[in-house]
């Protein structure tokens, strides 16, 4: 495909257009999907309308705002986005539909791609409450499972999530999707699993840990109090060292003839019951 | 590509091997993807050696076994599985790496796939208890979605799961993978909503609306009895003739910045609750 003009003229201090598919802009952004290239730069990708509202409504400070017109379904909302965006200081890049889905990685892209400073992990920066309920997930490894624990973890109004032995990076653009924009609502922290257990005896938690293998079940399990509930990977659970550091193991009944729930609806199924007895 | 000749000798009276790419059964397999020939042929495609445990567990008789020894981790359980398959009066069919990786749809192929009967979907059918626990998702979407259900309905032991005004069959091989073969586990069935109503008056049961509008919190509701929870579809919940239906609302409660928990999450969260109360 031969090399096409870059089209770029100033629309107000930071305001770009951009039509060439070969700008090497794109390449940058699409590089993004790579951890290696988030850790480097320290920047990660939100797309989508309803994730961006939510980034920005967390205090997310976008460094530049692709938007392509064309491919926003509501015209009306243009203009607001775009302006609540300005306001923060990024820059604005408008671009056409075959750069947008260049860039895009949704399969139905809505016209909204930004990138963001990474999120803030350090396990030491969380914030602390005198009653906190949190959530370790050790080892988990599935974007989709990371995504809908930081939904669960947003709606339940967890203190934090936090990964423990992380495989998956909290930036990937997967977990950003399927967390709906909460990884920027909800804090979250990575560290080794050593650390992640002297914060939580630090803190005076109280940690819940699911596994199957235990008589108690989690309904009769006290959650008042500062507690972590923790849940491990996909395929192995929790590792022994969480299982012999926690206060009390508990299960969630099963009946049925599969031997597994999915982590993240095993999370969700333990901390609605923390919420309940709170 | 050249025509590559097909090696298909027999190994016993329904053992068959397949080496060529080109095979004409190939083609048929791959199109038991689309929702139209699964319809027409009355097949589904099962993948997966846990998946594939579970179907014949339930009682579900293949037509075809696909098998790749040379992709299967741990060859001790390939005779056990071929066997048990065979028994069952299956066609097995032994083939070749390429020929795997065509027919099968998974990532990382495990080495097994089937071609097996639909699953049955008639609401008339569904086995009745004393004291039902059923499920309905009205026009959920994503297979994800559907199989997450599948599992935690298996795990809650529910009577059913019924798909009212489905948008996605039961035998889509996604929703087959996310249930990690629940879907031959627990009965299913799919209907319009008027008949899924009139089923649950037909059966004395309670229907239970999840909906974020009413002031209704679930754990205040009484889940005992005959009952069934109904959620609605990922971007417009459940519509006006089920909440009007519904003999009572029920709300998760939620204080976070994102406006809605997963639909298989919610479902679960509430299945839980009812589960603790019977």
């Amino acid at each position: 495909m031969p090399e096409q003009p870059v089209s770029a003229h100033a629309r107000g201090s930071a305001h770009l257009e951009l039509t060439s598919v070969s700008n090497p802009r794109i390449k940058q952004v699409v590089g993004l999907r790579r951890r290696r290239q988030r850790d480097q730069l320290g920047l990660i990708l939100v797309e989508g309308y309803e994730e961006l509202s939510l980034a920005l409504d967390a205090g997310v400070v976008p460094v530049t705002l692709y938007y392509c017109p064309d491919l926003v379904r509501d015209p009306a909302v243009v203009d607001d986005l775009v302006g609540m965006v300005a306001a923060t200081g990024a820059e604005i890049v408008r671009v056409g539909v075959r750069v947008f889905e260049k860039i895009a990685y949704r399969e139905s892209p809505d016209g909204w791609l930004a990138v963001v400073p990474t999120v803030p992990t350090d396990l030491a920066a969380l914030p602390m409450t005198t009653d906190p309920l949190a959530l370790v997930c050790q080892s988990v490894e599935k974007p989709g499972n990371l995504g809908a624990m930081l939904r669960t973890a947003d709606a339940v109004g967890v203190t934090a999530v936090v990964a423990a032995q992380p495989v998956t990076d909290w930036g990937n653009p997967n977990v950003v999707r399927a967390s709906k924009g909460t990884v920027f609502s909800v804090p979250v922290a990575a560290a080794h699993s050593a650390d992640v257990l002297a914060w939580t005896r630090a803190h005076s938690m109280r940690v819940v840990a699911a596994t199957p293998n235990t008589d108690t079940v989690f309904t009769d399990v006290d959650f008042t109090g500062p507690t972590v509930v923790a849940v491990g990977s996909e395929k192995f659970g929790l590792t022994d060292d969480w299982l012999a550091a926690a206060d009390v193991r508990v299960r969630i009944p099963m009946v049925g003839r599969a031997n597994s729930l999915n982590v993240a609806t095993s999370a969700a199924i333990i901390l609605y019951e923390a919420l309940r007895q709170r």
